[in-house]
This record gives C-alpha cells, structure tokens and sequence, in this order.
C-alpha cells in the first residue's frame, strides 16, 4: 500500500510517525499482518517556511519530519534535537549583527551546514533531502513540496499603517504571530514546480492523507504549488484529513492567527469547509474530528461528508497510531 | 609612535601581544612613560591560509590575532578559542560528507558565520574584520595582508608520482606537513592587490617588525602581495626581524618543513639571509636572535648586520614584552 501525506513540521511528523508505527503492526512479520502486506510512505513536505539565514539553508518542516522520524527530535518541544545546545549561536550574538531571534542549535546547525554545502554541489533539494537523511533513516521518503525556493511571506501593518512583508519564520518565531496577518504571500511560487516524485506519489498513491498541520501556511503551502492541487483532485486514492483543529483551538502553535488572515473560523468543520470536498472541487474524501468535535461531525455528515468523531490528542505514538489507523479506515471502503 | 607588525599565526600574535604590554608600561600613565609617549600598533596579517569550509570564510591568522589579543585565545593550543567545544562538528561528521580533518570549534564557527554574513553584504575583508574587532578591542588595528582570495597550495607528489596541490591548511593540519612540500603556489596572488591601509601602515611606520612567524608561508606570503615587498624596501622606518628558529629548530609549528621546500636551511642565520639586507636588496635592517644563536649573532654582524642574541623564548608576556623591547631597541638608533 502506497500512502502520501502532505505535512508540515510538528503536527504532521507526528502524524506521520503514528502512521508508520501502526503499519509496522500490519506489515509482515507482526502477529497480525495479513501476508503480502508491505506499506510505503511517501511524505511531501512543505518548504515555504524554508529560509536563508547566517548563509544556511534552514528547512523547518524539513528538519521536523527528519528528527521526528529518525528518533531525535526534542520531544516536549516538538521540533530541534534533543539534548541540543545553543553555543554557537549565543556566540555569535556577541558580534551583535541582529537577527537574535532566531537561535540555530549546535546539532541543528549541523544539519544546515551539510544540506547548504550539498546544494552548494548543485544538488536539487530533493536529492540533498534524500543525502541527509541517509544518516536518520525516517522510514518514510521525504519529498520537497518544491525544488524551487518559494517562502512564505506575511504582510502586516508597518508603524505608519502601510503594509509590511515580513518573512514567515520572522512572524512566527520574532512575533510569536501575535501581529495580525493581512495576508501569505508565497514568494517565488509562481513559477515554481513541484519538486521530483510529488506528482507521482499522488497519482500513485493508494491513500493520501492531510495530517493535522496548518492548513494554512503549510498544506495551503503546498497545495499552492502549481500542479498540486490538480494532481490532489484527479488522484485515484482517496484523500483523508485530520482536523488540527479541537474544539475549536489549534491542537498546536498558532494556526488560529493564521486562519483568522484568511477568514476562515477556527473550528473543525470551518477547516473542513475550508479544504472542501472532492466532489464539490475541494480536495478531501473524508474528516476525521475529534469526539469533542463530535456535533461537527453530524452536522458535516448532514451535508454529506464522510466524517468521524475520534479521540484525536497526539499524545504519545500509539495514540497516534491509532488515529492514523482510524484515518485510513474511514477511507478504507474508497480504496482501489 | 606607530608600530607595524607582518604577522602570521600564533608566533606574530604573541608576539604582538607582548609588544602591547611593552607599549602600555612606556604610554602616558604608566610609571616609567616619557611624556607625550603614544603608540599605534599595525599588524597586517597574512591571509594565505583563509579557505573556504562548509560554505563560510575562515582566516586562520586574523583568528588567531584577534583571539591572542582579545583575551580570549586557548592558551596552550596558541590558536582557536579558550573553552571551545565541537558538537557541531561532530554532528557534522555523522552525516558523511568527508572534509573531517578540520574541525571548526562551536565558538570559532560563530566568527566565520559572522564573518561570512558581513562578507556577503559587500563589505571587503578589512572592514569585515573591523566590524569583528569590535567585540574583541584588540589594542591593534588588524588589516588582512590583501582582500582578494589569496590561497597558499602547496604541491606535493601524487599517488603516481604526478604534482597534486592541496590547500596549506589540508597539508598544514591534516597531513601535518609530513608529506615534501615541492613548492607553494599562491593561488590568485597576481591580480591581488595590499589590503587597504597596508601600504600606508607601512609607509607612515616608524618601525615595522617581522615577528617570529613562519618565513615562508606567513611573512613570505604578505611579502608575495604585489606592492608589499617594494614599501618595505622603500619606508623609512626600519625594520627589524625576530627569528622563528633557535638552536636550529623552529619555535613552534613546523616552520622546518616550509623552510627545506625553498631550499633555506632551519637556522637563524640563513633565515635571516632569506629575507636579506635592505642595504644588499633584502627587507631586513636588523635580525634579534636567541641566546643559543649567539654564535649566528656574530657571524651575522660579521657580514656587516645590526644582530643581536637575547632570550626570545615567548614563554610568558612580560617575557613576550622584553623580546619586543629589545627588538625595537635595536633599532632605536635608526627611527627617524
């Protein structure tokens, strides 16, 4: 079974890594794999929060989904390394060059030095992506929602009320997004492409899945780039997601900042709405909820969405398992 | 007074440290200064070993300069920073990507990605370094022997016997100057031009020393800087040398194996007949020596030197402070 996600950084790495636990319980081997059974994950990240910054390239989501799935991810934080220091970093602000609000860690500064001396190379960021994670074995391929760089720009209200572009990781980091959001400008998206294998992995997919990222600035992201979200419609699989949204707050960071930019109300079925469903020009199949939601549910059936109410809270990794099994059951009836 | 210093590494740093001490003992304040007493001290520094690394500009020399006179040097390795740790290099390491005989210490690696920001805004390497000067107050003003990429090679002979050309810092750190040195190219020395303020610093001296810093690949190199070696010859300062040999053997580093390439013998005298006499076409108008080179120190003022031998081992400050001293004692006479 071949199985896309479309993910950002912490929500949907730790979606991801749920998923791949359960299918290790029903690949062979495990007491209750059916025979023949094999799974392969394809995850297309989002890079739009990618920036240049000290001369690296730094891949947030990237990053994310690479410790996550390799084990070393800074488990209460959610994202950087574990057991990280920020050395180099609290040296450097004694050259006072500004720019202090965002701290690079020692172990993940490593990780910004090989990728930028690899792409440096020419390397594309896929086959860079594909490099590094030789040494973290993800369990799961980790594609590029683009080779080009497309970043995520917010514009909000300058000291003189005009209007200001700042770069997405500034909003987010620097302001903790708490300037409001006219709009996202995804800069460079225009002509960019989908990167290598995106476009295949949904076409070839048996299931994709929406895991609880941002739908805004990070499946937003990706399903802007031109070609995705054509590809997202006319895939044969059916395509399940997973409200990062319960009762009504963002399961985590600040995505409420992000959907009130774009008018879109903070609550399950408004995400739901949001995305829309395939036969209606939208890009989803079916919604999983969760049971705090379970009135979103029924009135989201009403309108003739598949829609589950389940327990939802990423807690620890079989919880999670059994969500991402919940997601793929409740498609499991559209499946080729 | 202004002092100019042509430094290398650890030998010209120290050495130029105990020049400042001796400067501050002999400056309006201090007990013994003579009224009026001012000093300016100039060192320019050799940039041949700077190298590109992991995508940021390291300059070895200017490191060690601005560390040995900002306190903040590792005293017994004589270069690098005190309490320096590796994590990032040693993250770095696990992901494979080869270049691991240099290891780029968590608190140096801040100054090259200082260093490196500042460069890609446009500034040139002079008012980079200034710009790093801040943090340190070296009590010296620092200019890069040149600011184009000068690079020192060195060609040793290839597996089949065939020339190959390595970077100085690849033969210097990772070979350990073990394998014969053929000769040292330059690489981009010709179109290169002194650094701004060189000239002048050499021009407008009223004395200009050659530390104890290696011949060939440190001082050889500034001197290499087209229009360098022709101010020397053409100031009026004097310009008085301290050997890097004693007793035959360099004080540190492994001067020796620069030396045998050029064909220059390792002892204080034939160091000093490299460099030669300005009054025979050379750079030199006095030589200091080690007291174990007393022998030399004779023979040289035989061939008609200003020499003198005193104990030039840099083993503490203030003893670093007497050797400098000394120096600019012999060629008090000859100051304008």
């Amino acid at each position: 079974m071949k199985i896309t996600v479309l993910s950002g950084g912490v929500g949907g790495a730790r979606f991801t890594r749920g998923l791949l636990a359960h299918l290790r319980t029903v690949l062979p081997g495990a007491p209750d794999a059916p025979a023949g059974t094999t799974a392969e994950v394809t995850v297309v990240a989002n890079t739009g929060d990618d920036m240049w910054f000290r001369g690296v390239r730094v891949c947030p989501d990237l990053d994310t989904l690479m410790y996550t799935l390799g084990g070393a991810v800074h488990e209460d934080q959610g994202w950087g390394r574990r057991e990280e220091t920020t050395r180099t970093s609290t040296d450097l602000a004694a050259y006072g060059l500004g720019g202090e609000w965002f701290t690079l860690g020692d172990l993940d500064l490593a990780t910004h030095l090989a990728r930028t001396e690899l792409l440096r190379t020419g390397l594309g960021l896929a086959d860079v992506t594909a490099r590094l994670c030789r040494r973290w074995s993800p369990g799961a391929r980790l594609l590029p929602m683009t080779e080009q760089e497309v970043e995520t720009h917010v514009e909000v209200d300058g000291p003189d009320g005009s209007p200001v572009l700042l770069h997405f990781e500034e909003w987010w980091v620097r302001h903790r997004a708490a300037l409001p959001a006219r709009r996202f400008v995804q800069v460079g998206l225009g002509p960019s492409q989908p990167g290598p294998g995106v476009l295949d992995a949904l076409r070839d997919a048996d299931v994709v899945v929406v895991p609880p990222s941002n739908p805004v600035v990070s499946v937003g992201t990706i399903l802007a780039v031109p070609g995705v979200r054509d590809a997202l419609r006319a895939t044969r699989a059916p395509v399940v997601g997973v409200s990062p949204v319960i009762g009504g707050a963002p399961v985590r960071g600040m995505a409420d900042a992000c959907l009130r930019a774009i008018g879109v109300e903070t609550s399950a079925a408004a995400v739901a709405r949001h995305y829309g469903r395939r036969d209606e020009g939208g890009v989803l199949d079916a919604w999983l909820l969760d049971t705090a939601d379970a009135a979103a549910a029924e009135e989201l059936r009403a309108e003739g969405w598949v829609a589950r109410a389940v327990p939802t809270l990423m807690t620890d990794v079989p919880t999670t398992a059994r969500i991402a099994a919940d997601a793929l059951d409740l498609v499991a009836a559209g499946r080729r």
